[in-house]
């Protein structure tokens, strides 16, 4: 892996960057599609490329309970599996273990937890759950981590760090592939200090780049921005940064102007089968009656393919009738829209404009937003 | 409207046609997705085109229902509407109302029913069943006809045949767009002479076309043909003859070589969505466990998108996943497979080797249906 500052903006810590991956190339700041379950839900691969994806998620706790990772090696690894060949991030699990798994119990060993699915129990440390990672042959893999809810006190948050902080220096060992890189999570719960001395601790270990973990699970905006701005400057300059399950437009639009290189989210894809388009205007939810017999596309400025050719009308009647062509066309131009935003922002840090795209893009919000939110 | 036979075989009724429209020409026999709501379900139109489909369904009693016939004609009629350059075909509504809605009452005027979506109350006449179609700007319009069960008695499908006579006469005469064909069905339920007698009346009006109605409700296989055989050779060589709603490859190739031209069957869509695919060598369900770690495709001698590039292995992942993916996949090899039969009759025809063809087609699926049936 290589990573490269190409520009950075004088008033704001965003930088524009560039990660060498073997199966490909990725300009940063990126915005990650999410493939949970080996597939970024209603899109093919080529139609995620042919929006400009350049690497997408997949997620280790979702692929090792179904189909499996048995399955996935006998494939050959998750890309001829998915039929990807671009660069995939796996998560570690670690986020869904404690949002989605049942009886979850955590020892030093490792994590117990029953399965969501059907109930099974199963035990992982964070050597396997690095060796799951290489058994997929993801791209980038993530360090096994405690994420706590954001309404836990600081004692909590001071031992889960410590956990998380063994952890990762165990998945280090057990990694056997050097040329993959390895990403570690910073924790530190709601609590700035502690987001600072996780950061160093991590620091201290050494990775290939660094995720911020625990954000986005019901804190406020301030409570976000704070924290970022704690984490951030501790981290190196040359490694990425990646700012985990993070956010709105804005979210992503602020993590950058705070140094942050990469970002994922369910929300583009989750509020598109939701009936949620998001656009530069704000947000277009296409049930409401208003769009009825709307002929104009869910974004006049827009160039995605569902914009070019169908109808807030036609997009409307599909959602009520529950056609997969709604959750296709909807997620399409979500995805666009949020994959166009980075290109934008990358424009902007290559020609030193940062700050008025930034000034310009909340301008458009505040003029548009009101009439479909 | 212009049909032209282009070859006809020697030993069966099968021919080969072409049918020209404004919007483009069909090459028969044909099979028409269907596009219910105004979407073949999980395609776009693009991949419809790329699959080589020339013309759609799309059904009268759903749009009228929903979005309403309004919403569609200020959107420009379907086409605009719904992103499909090419014809359509819309479906009366009839089979639906007799089928889907609701408290049904007919009447020599017309039909009572409650919409099976809220209940609401409607009564179409014969008269509003054109002028639906021609709002909506359908390339060929289906009379409104009475679709009687399989097994009701004589008397009433003598009746019904009636009715549905004197509302074929009513539809001739309220059509105000001569430019666009009007097919009128046939119907007689599972009476020989009695689809012949209707047959005849039909014909004593004068159609574009004959739609054969009243199939694939549940008599058998021996009862289908029959009909068939009883009700094609009293309908004019010159005329497309459309076997609605039918049916398995096995009907469509045998109805082929009985002389019909069109057709139309939810079944390759509506089975992908339930995991069943279509192949030359009979049925793959692909939540079978024996397609678990499999890197074949559904069907190694097919070319389509999902052959190409997808195995049992990945797909069954999606299905037990329900990811949309697996529904689009599914379809896509379906309606593939539907439509390179259609064009393998259509290669046989010109070349003269039909027969050759149909004892291929039965040759491959009794060696190749067992091993995933």
């Amino acid at each position: 892996m290589r990573f490269q500052i190409l520009a950075t903006d004088k008033q704001t810590s965003a930088r524009l960057g560039k990660l060498t991956l073997p199966r490909g190339v990725i300009d940063t700041p990126v915005f990650m599609p999410v493939g949970t379950q080996a597939t970024v839900k209603a899109m093919t691969p080529e139609e995620l490329q042919g929006l400009g994806a350049q690497i997408i998620l997949a997620n280790t706790y979702h692929l090792y309970l179904r189909p499996g990772v048995e399955i996935i090696q006998r494939l050959g690894g998750l890309h001829p599996f998915m039929n990807w060949p671009g660069p995939i991030l796996t998560d570690s699990g670690g986020f869904q273990i404690f949002s989605l798994a049942k009886l979850r119990t955590l020892s030093e060993a490792g994590v117990t937890f029953r399965s969501h699915l059907d109930g099974s129990l199963h035990f992982l440390t964070p050597e396997q759950v690095i060796a799951l990672q290489e058994a997929f042959d993801a791209d980038i893999l993530i360090c096994l981590d405690e994420c706590p809810a954001h309404d836990v006190n600081e004692a909590y948050v001071v031992q889960s760090g410590a956990l998380t902080w063994r952890w990762a220096k165990r998945c280090q060992q057990a990694r056997t592939r050097e040329d993959k890189p390895l990403f570690v999570v910073v924790q530190g719960g709601m609590f700035p200090q502690l987001r600072r001395e996780q950061a160093q601790a991590m620091v201290a270990l050494g990775f290939d780049g660094y995720a911020i973990g625990g954000l986005s699970v019901g804190e406020d905006k301030e409570t976000r921005e704070a924290i970022l701005e704690a984490t951030v400057p501790e981290l190196p300059v040359d490694r990425p940064r990646y700012l985990m399950g993070v956010g709105t437009p804005e979210d992503l639009v602020e993590a950058v102007a705070r140094g942050v290189d990469m970002f994922d989210c369910v929300l583009p894809t989750r509020n598109a089968r939701n009936g949620m388009a998001l656009t530069r205007l704000g947000r277009v939810v296409i049930k409401n009656s208003e769009h009825a017999a709307s002929p104009l596309p869910l974004d006049e400025a827009c160039a995605c393919y569902t914009c070019r050719h169908y109808s807030r009308a036609y997009l409307r009647h599909l959602y009520l009738a529950r056609e997969i062509l709604a959750y296709r066309l909807l997620t399409w131009h979500n995805l666009y829209y949020y994959l166009e935003l980075m290109a934008d922002i990358r424009r902007s840090l290559t020609q030193g404009t940062f700050p008025a795209f930034r000034r310009a893009f909340y301008r458009l919000r505040d003029n548009g937003g009101g009439a479909s939110d």
